[in-house]
């Protein structure tokens, strides 16, 4: 049996996970990490320390453009942290072998190798988060591109000239199909005057309405809601066929808060996906999945990433 | 000195050339083909016995969807031919083994072996033509998918609504950013009364306006022609910062007719592309060049494939 350490660098937290070869969790621990790389540092190691003994196998998916030699280029999420020689310093501070990639990359690998994609070859991940993460595995192994910035999917133009993306460009995926962009969607309704069901079960507070009472108005039967989810729906699939025709997967897993909504949002979103796609006649369907390892799927690819430092 | 054959099917004619192993094209014929699947297999069969002895390996490029047994699935641009299994046809009728691969896909092989992406083990190339094909090489391979059907580049949408497409779809990046929508592109500019040193070279026939005479205005000097041709580099940046986003590539190389304006075309499209890459300032820049091997780039790919059935 032998076990390897995955790290999920998120923009406050880390998740360590200490995985065994048959793909189980043995361990589990968070950290709050502090502003800056030198204290982002320092709480990987700690939890290095408690997780597992010198020479354990690391592997570490953050959140931001990762190079090929493991430096976190730019991580707009994770504060303090730009042009950071990641990898180097984990393996200076900690006497183990440590490689650094994206954090959607290694939940791509992690639900191919144990999730939603499992015995696929070929799979793309989507996380339909605050913003969207991919991360694309083609003959079982991460496209990580001729730098490591590939599967930057949020930010491919797919409505020219529509809604601002946090970035400042117009009309980018991420603005219309992140799980925040359904809310915002939702908002918009409500100011137009209707969504009434929504607006009801977030109190009266539009501020506080998110895909969750969208969701929710949904599963009761209301219409508006209804209607919006369907928007979305083809909102999201249109950069799913984009990146189908680009890559041709086998299977397409979608993670993020929103798969709760389940058939809700998945039902329309295949309907649409099979609009947009090309040639749909001619190729077999591509099934679109939910995540299957929840939060855990970073630190789980990570894991399964250090495989490769085994000696 | 070994030698393979590489055939670039294409939508009324067939490319045949042989190949040695440095790269060099020592022998080449070009046969029309009739309507129909077994007229175009009839014209290989016979290009292939004018070309090379019995025993050679063969590679195919076709225009088409081609799944991984080498089934040309569906060819819009091949007239009569639809779910047809032509590596085995061309294996069952001629004495040497074949493979058979996407036209695009093959050229960008060969582009990437001894043409303008030499060297770049990461590179797409994209065809603009009548339509907008794409080629993907990762790690050195052809990026193929899980059914072979990847690289399906034109028909990404990044302009939700706009104009139409080919296939019926609005808002393709091949309906706003092929060779023939620049000619579409100009011919609406003069219909609203503009573009008239466009229209006068083309001897006030406005039908007969294409890119040529674009670029021949712009040339001279003529504004409205510099004008548009800025509006479409844009359009055409907007599909290679999304692919780029998706694949980062070493390399990207443009392929069709449309190279010939050089500068006029790859000044603006170097200007627009790094403003809508993610995080330009944070990757090396990825330098787009125009294609090196021609109307040959197909067929020698072709050949470079053939070299895996090599004995």
């Amino acid at each position: 049996m032998s076990f390897t350490v995955g790290l999920d660098i998120g923009g406050t937290k880390v998740l360590g996970v200490v995985v065994d070869d048959a793909g189980n969790v043995v361990a589990e621990r968070v950290h709050k990490s502090e502003h800056g790389f030198t204290a982002l540092v320092a709480c990987c190691v700690g939890l290095l320390e408690h997780l597992a003994h010198p020479g354990t196998p690391v592997g570490v998916g953050a959140a931001g453009l990762v190079d090929l030699q493991g430096n976190l280029r730019f991580a707009p999420n994770i504060p303090g942290v730009i042009e950071a020689p990641l990898q180097a310093e984990l393996e200076a501070k900690t006497d183990r072998p440590v490689i650094v990639d994206n954090d959607a990359n290694v939940a791509a690998l992690g639900e191919v190798t144990y999730g939603a994609a499992q015995g696929a070859r070929d799979a793309l991940m989507v996380t339909l988060g605050t913003g969207i993460g991919g991360g694309i595995v083609m003959n079982g192994s991460v496209l990580r591109g001729a730098n490591g910035f590939a599967a930057e999917i949020g930010h491919i133009t797919v409505e020219r000239g529509g809604p601002m993306c946090a970035c400042g460009e117009r009309g980018h995926w991420e603005a219309i199909a992140s799980g925040h962009a359904l809310g915002r969607m939702a908002r918009e309704l409500i100011a137009s005057g209707r969504g009434k069901a929504i607006f009801d079960l977030a109190f009266g507070d539009v501020n506080a309405v998110t895909g969750h009472e969208v969701g929710a108005a949904a599963s009761a039967g209301d219409d508006d809601a209804l209607a919006l989810l369907e928007v979305y729906a083809d909102n999201v699939s249109l950069g799913l066929a984009a990146l189908a025709n680009v890559l041709d997967p086998q299977r397409i897993v979608i993670a993020g808060g929103i798969i709760t909504l389940g058939p809700l949002l998945f039902d329309p979103l295949h309907v649409a996906f099979a609009r947009h796609i090309e040639a749909a006649e001619h190729r077999p369907p591509i099934p679109i999945l939910p995540a299957a390892l929840g939060v855990r799927a970073g630190g789980i690819g990570a894991a399964v990433l250090a495989r490769s430092l085994l000696p």
